[in-house]
């Protein structure tokens, strides 16, 4: 197609071959110029199934393809800065996984780069754009539930990661809990005074061998007074567990788990459905789609991305103060905590 | 019926008269041999309505009855230390409303009455005999959901209460909450070992000028390491909304609110269905028949009652610690609280 | 209570019991005067254990009691022609369990006796004041799911009855799908034009030793042009099957079964609640309730009966119209099949 | 792809853009190498869109492209027999649109064909792949319901369809029961031995001028005793109806429709959800995927398609049938319509 957007993907793994797949099947108006990893078997892999022109093996190389208008950041986390900020520079659109970065300051400078630069970044908290969120957040834009008071996510996954993961991840604070502080955040609509935490390791021992925990409630209060709860686990027996709740003075919306198949059998044992979609891909493959569509429009007309670098930090910070509270026992004032990062917001 | 049980009843109010319709309805082989109250108009129409011989205007007078077995303290809170200690005095069995105090000390001379007697006294939390609630502590102590892991409790009323009620009931955390504090306990099966509290007054105004809060998340850890999260709000635009979750190794379950019918209705403007039952004697009224047959079967075979004065204490307590943290922004921890009662456990 | 309803009880079988016990205690201003029964025992401890003053062995004997106002009649169905004419001819109202009789002829005996009465019949359709149903009804009449097009009724039992019972009960269309029959002319609110049934055994191939069958499916044409189909079963294996679905010009509702508790519990193997509500008197108690209000009130105020002798009747004609169909093969046109039995309806 | 399957559309039409959009995005080892239309510029469009190469004018010229495995018949019914048997003839395996033709005979002619050639044809009865409806084949193939009973259908659509199209689809049993017709041999894998249908115009007065019902309720036995009902209607209010119920010795199952959210907002007026989806390319497209690929794999393995030319000639005669019930007014047997088509099953 003429003027398709060109897109440069940065890292071949998994996240990056989906993007790459859903770009090019599934979002009109892009091609995927270009694919870059440091491994080159995967990139070109990815390249030859999607018959993407060229295979890059370093950053540098895939910013100077011709005419690329965007990347996908789907490196490690360490890779993220120098991407985001020589892409900036270049004026090159910065489509970039979460989280930005583990550490506050690095995350300032993409934020620099950015802002210096005429050029957007979006970050890639894809659940917001899950039409079950979504529809939470319109349900509050549209005043159905009145004034909101409460929100209460539900978030676990159907296996813990390799316990690798858990020692190098940050935490479970920063590399799953981030979704619902972002999440929290989207719905509300508003910032976080306060944050408290309650965490153990229930799932297995070898993950507080590792340093980390499993389950973890964390109560938040807003600004504007909502009250906000994130329930995590590392394991739920039935697979993959993503439920949100949201109460007004108008009244109540939940979400459920997203399934298979709508079968409901009945039998002398009982009712019953089998468990939901399991595979996070699987269960959030609209929010992806949604996701690049909305990125590549942005990129298009020139907008304001729907998931800013400010989203992008302050889901590090409040990961940053989960685990503080956790760590102290005692809520944690989010004014105070910014400041100590030099942050004003 | 020869050999029914002869019960008394303190207080012809609303919640006296349901028990004493119940009892001469739902309850086999229990007889309401007298109704007592300080205004002789309720009590003699109670009585007139149901067929009860007596009627009396004092608690002494009521506890005379010849042949009584048991009576039920559905009189104000301020009374129930008088009436079960005189009842257990007498070796007469005592059903008491909740909550038994509001202050401790006069619940732990209730508890010094009822163990030098060889009475019973059963405590009035009929949210454990719900059959919903019920099944969820089935499934806990069947394994159905594994080792638990947390609890979640919504729990909300569809209208405040008077001001006048707020004003004299102690607040949300004794006169609402005080039924959550209990089903955590009841659900979890062990105690609390800290409590934090997040309040607002989100309702109505007039609630926060007479200093109480309308609006409260309070995350529960147990000695166990279960994590429990109680969600109160004083008013559900569409009702009464009272509902649990339980979380743990093996899986999760999760009740929902109780309807007057199961039609579920399409039309262009969406899929719908009639609000859940709205008054909590209708909401409920299972749990209350279920409770009145369990204290009449631990009267009558000198059975251990179901909710007993530990129970009925524990819930004031953890309400005065709940409190005490919204006042103070802080987690309380509950064996330093006890302590400052003079409690050991 | 000075001016309860006075009422006699025939018959101290399990319906019998049941109306006693309900209208004791959860009809307000009703009084059983007298219980009657060919046998003596049932009909004495069903006096004895509701405080019952008389028990009689004949039906003279039971109209003879001093005062009475009405009559439940709970008797075998052959003996319901000769307590409806003679309680008629005394002015006593009557409350006849269905069928009223399985030969129309003795029906319209029962129809000539109350219309030269100045007294009511109420006929034992007590689904008809179940909340579920009564829903659907009240969204036809409400114009919620605007013109009413299609009906489908499921209804199947937990358990056949004992073959015993199957021999002399006039088979599934007159002992089973008569409520259904009943049920559609309620939703519908019209005659029904035509009728044609596809059956079979397939449940226990002694029922069709029997002479009867197990599984059915019968379709009516109304005269309104409505269309519903109604499908029995005599065994479903997870209990108690009753549903409804109509289906109109605005829209859908749907039915869905009663149960115990709300609890959904997932774990590895699915998502399951328990079986729904197995026992009849449990599924509808709150109909029979509703029903003996319904008919106390009737009787009081000297109302037309919720649920008439021509209602009694039509359930009659269509059942045996669906057997016609089921034993010919053909549809059965209504008019044609009435006028066979000099009905002019 | 290396090996990629050659597969040309005949059709760029709704359905024909449809499949080559999912052939090129997600069947994997498929290739759409040329696209043919009587009208030009549907085709041109379509080709370009998706890169095709060819675009053709007739179905000779789409036939003579070099290499090609299959074609997908999309263009309208009247031309499936010419495109079925050429194609056939040259040993191109064939995916023609449902219904392969509204004559017998002309579907006798394409069963010739194709069994004289050694290639496949597979019928698109999508709804076969959709994951709602293929979970109840498996549940009764898995014995989770044990025998199976009865099957109940419902299916309406959103919106009639163009008057212009009603008068020369031909009818309701052709062009939309058919779906369904086909729904029921495929969950009871057994064949119909009578039918029998009420029908009625209550949508639109404009369809029984043009000759055609717009609502019908149709039974059917099958000859293993199974006993089935399939309810049709032109318009649901709330939009695309598509659900199931199966029922036999050990259970029931059923499926809902398909929602684009899960949430459930509770207010004042009631709980809701949003309409399920309404458009039958946003509820089926999981099925045209699978199907797809369940005939790309059935072409490159030669094997035995998903739905053969016995299943597309079979709803066809179903159709038939049923049309002719609802003229007569009677039950029509299926082995004497078929004897009359000169048909031997």
């Amino acid at each position: 197609m003429a003027n398709s957007l060109q897109i440069g993907v940065l890292g071949a793994g998994r996240i990056g071959s989906l993007h790459t797949e859903l770009l090019m099947t599934r979002v009109p108006g892009c091609t995927v110029a270009a694919v870059a990893d440091v491994f080159p078997e995967p990139a070109e892999a990815l390249a030859a199934k999607f018959g993407i022109p060229r295979v890059c093996s370093t950053l540098d190389e895939l910013l100077s393809v011709d005419g690329l208008d965007a990347i996908l950041v789907c490196s490690s986390t360490d890779t993220h800065e120098e991407a985001v900020c020589s892409a900036a520079r270049r004026g090159i659109a910065v489509f970039c996984e979460k989280p930005l970065a583990v550490d506050i300051a690095s995350i300032e400078r993409m934020r620099s780069a950015v802002e210096q630069s005429d050029t957007i970044l979006q970050v890639g908290f894809n659940r917001r754009f899950d039409p079950n969120y979504a529809r939470l957040r319109t349900a509050i834009e549209g005043g159905e539930i009145g004034e909101l008071h409460t929100v209460r996510l539900t978030s676990r996954d159907p296996e813990p990661p390799p316990i690798e993961y858990v020692r190098r991840s940050g935490g479970l604070f920063i590399d799953m809990m981030i979704h619902d502080l972002d999440m929290v955040r989207f719905l509300v609509g508003a910032e976080v005074s306060e944050i408290y935490t309650v965490a153990e390791c229930r799932v297995d021992p070898a993950i507080a061998e590792a340093g980390d925990v499993d389950t973890a409630v964390v109560t938040l209060r807003f600004v504007d007074r909502t009250i906000a709860t994130i329930e995590n686990s590392r394991r739920a027996a039935f697979g993959y567990d993503q439920r949100a709740e949201i109460f007004g003075s108008g009244g109540n919306a939940l979400t459920d788990n997203v399934y298979g198949n709508t079968a409901v059998l009945a039998s002398e044992s009982g009712i019953r459905r089998d468990v939901p979609l399991r595979f996070f891909l699987d269960r959030y493959i609209d929010s992806y789609v949604i996701e690049l569509n909305a990125f590549a429009s942005a990129v298009r007309n020139r907008e304001a991305p729907a998931v800013d670098l400010i989203d992008g930090r302050e889901s590090v910070v409040l990961a940053h103060a989960a685990k503080r509270s956790h760590e102290t026992g005692l809520p944690v004032k989010l004014p105070e905590f910014r400041a100590a990062f030099g942050l004003s917001v």
